[in-house]
């Protein structure tokens, strides 16, 4: 699609999700050889899994696939995180060898991991052709003084990310995860989170990599310029994301908007990833239903942004290390939620 | 040995865990190519694993083994539970039968699972020989008004624990896991928690499989009453177990004192696996060393044992269907916690 159809493409409905088949799923659920809501969580994740894949009992997911989308911000040369912008190529090449926390897990979990250059602050030929398929500029704005990104590119972001989406969907994904490597990025997604739920700067900001002290407060005054400067532009999700976001948040949102219209369900991860959800939902009505929430992490916008949208996460381990870890983390509890519908006993064989 | 022997047992420490290759991992944490402390409690559990295999970095558990003690309990005639004590050996048979909630998880992550009758009210020939081979007796006793056990049967427990580990480490296990089943053994097991942490029943009684309002609160007054009856006899482990204990827990304790002293790590599960635990450090000082958290139950003294224990839980999934299942669940992270500390690059790989 060209982008400048874009703006028809705001509003269009995530798919529906089958709420027959949930209800299902909540009956056997209730039918199974345990106390009722015994499994907690568990079994709350096994009736969502049914509603996504219109099965009953669910299937485990089989082919996970995640996707790294790597940038950096312009906000990372005005003191913001613990480590320098160059770190983020690095991660790169690091995700590239499977050397990465999130790699490490993915292997583990046989999960399919693609790590993509979308807005990292070096030129063409730094990564390999594959690596920088979808690069869209080197660096985004500093938010605090100019657009993260021209209207184009961040169309041309959010188009990219629709389009990687429907690759890992052709590959056959049956569920999805976004991850992300950025050096700064935990300032423009807290940004994106204050203004989509209306909240000032000192309620979003967190540590990101370790900041603290004066460093902090003054990651709190970069996000908060940054909102005044946008001011009531944020009401259109394009404009915010042109704003106060950047070209690998652009194109995570795109990605969770893809994958919500195709029906293929997302495993979120912390902040990075909620903050695209929170936008993704205002380009694509009823995305959330979509989602499921892999851990909470220990930025405070994440669980303002959680508990907005209504989901309660599967792990909780103090986890902040980005690039869609804290999701590949709770992979193997999505396959024992399907597992646990599927082949436990129900009271009515153990009394038959 | 023989049971006579026992009381020499009391006191004889847990082995020692290896304190200086726990300081090495702690080291290797801290020079990943991540923030300092972003790995949470994924990195906590992989310098815990360090210290109980003695190894940095640690290898993955890859012979998981679950051994569950399943018995019943004399409070279960006296309105404790929402069940009835038959459902006890229905379920024994759902475990041979591999359709138990905590047999799906263990097919799923590999786990050798194996269920053993220690009390279960039914005699020798309900089960195969293999599941009835450490039986103890015929339900444990109603501990508002009797002993579970006589001090011998409560020795012949232990020393079949014991036994049953031995069996578990001879097979091979780098990682052990006991789980239970036995309906109305919330109530014997909040009662030894009350009894150990020095706490009224007020404070340890939960809703079990799912009792509320009047039955909750006759289910508090029976574990007063034990605890009452019981006295000061509670300072003596062995006289702990055989008043307010039962065949089926008593062998637990066993098995963590058997795996405790050999050097094998357990995970824990939810209140019957973490009461069992508290008597095990008492029997054997310094086996809580040996013992990671599986997750957090809904019964509040299962929260309060593991504060006690200094322990934090991995997962906090809202389960309570006792089995193993909670640990179970939590196998997948014990595994990805020592792969990031083998697999992931160092910061000076990165900067190299």
């Amino acid at each position: 699609m060209p982008s400048d159809s874009l703006g028809g493409f705001i509003g269009i409905p995530a798919k529906a999700v089958a709420h027959d088949v949930k209800k299902a799923a909540a009956e056997r659920l209730a039918g199974l050889a345990t106390p009722a809501g015994a499994l907690g969580r568990l079994g709350d994740t096994a009736v969502w899994l049914a509603g996504v894949t219109g099965s009953c009992p669910p299937p485990a997911p089989a082919n996970v696939r995640a996707v790294i989308f790597a940038g950096d911000h312009g906000v990372s040369e005005f003191g913001v995180s613990a480590y320098p912008r160059e770190i983020t190529a690095l991660m790169v090449d690091t995700f590239v060898a499977g050397r990465a926390g999130v790699s490490v897990l993915a292997k583990q979990h046989g999960v399919s991991l693609r790590v993509l250059d979308i807005g990292v602050d070096v030129g063409f030929g730094r990564f390999s052709r594959t690596v920088s398929a979808h690069k869209i500029r080197r660096s985004s704005g500093a938010i605090q003084f100019e657009d993260a990104l021209s209207r184009t590119e961040c169309e041309n972001a959010v188009i990219a990310g629709m389009t990687i989406a429907a690759e890992e969907i052709a590959a056959g994904a049956d569920l999805l995860i976004g991850g992300d490597m950025g050096i700064g990025n935990t300032t423009p997604s807290a940004a994106l989170i204050a203004a989509c739920l209306g909240l000032p700067a000192g309620e979003v900001t967190g540590r990101g990599t370790g900041v603290d002290g004066g460093a902090l407060a003054h990651k709190e005054s970069v996000i908060q310029e940054a909102l005044d400067r946008a001011g009531d532009r944020v009401e259109d999700p394009i404009e915010l994301l042109a704003a106060l976001g950047g070209a690998d948040l652009a194109a995570g949102v795109g990605f969770l908007v893809g994958a919500a219209r195709a029906g293929v369900p997302v495993l979120l991860d912390g902040l990075i990833s909620v903050a695209e959800a929170v936008v993704a939902e205002r380009i694509a009505p009823g995305a959330t239903e979509w989602f499921l929430a892999g851990h909470r992490s220990t930025e405070p916008a994440q669980s303002l942004a959680l508990a907005k949208m209504g989901l309660e996460p599967l792990l909780d381990l103090g986890m902040r290390l980005g690039e869609g870890s804290g999701a590949m983390a709770a992979v193997p509890l999505v396959r024992s939620a399907a597992a646990v519908l599927t082949d436990m006993a129900l009271l009515a064989d153990l009394l038959g």
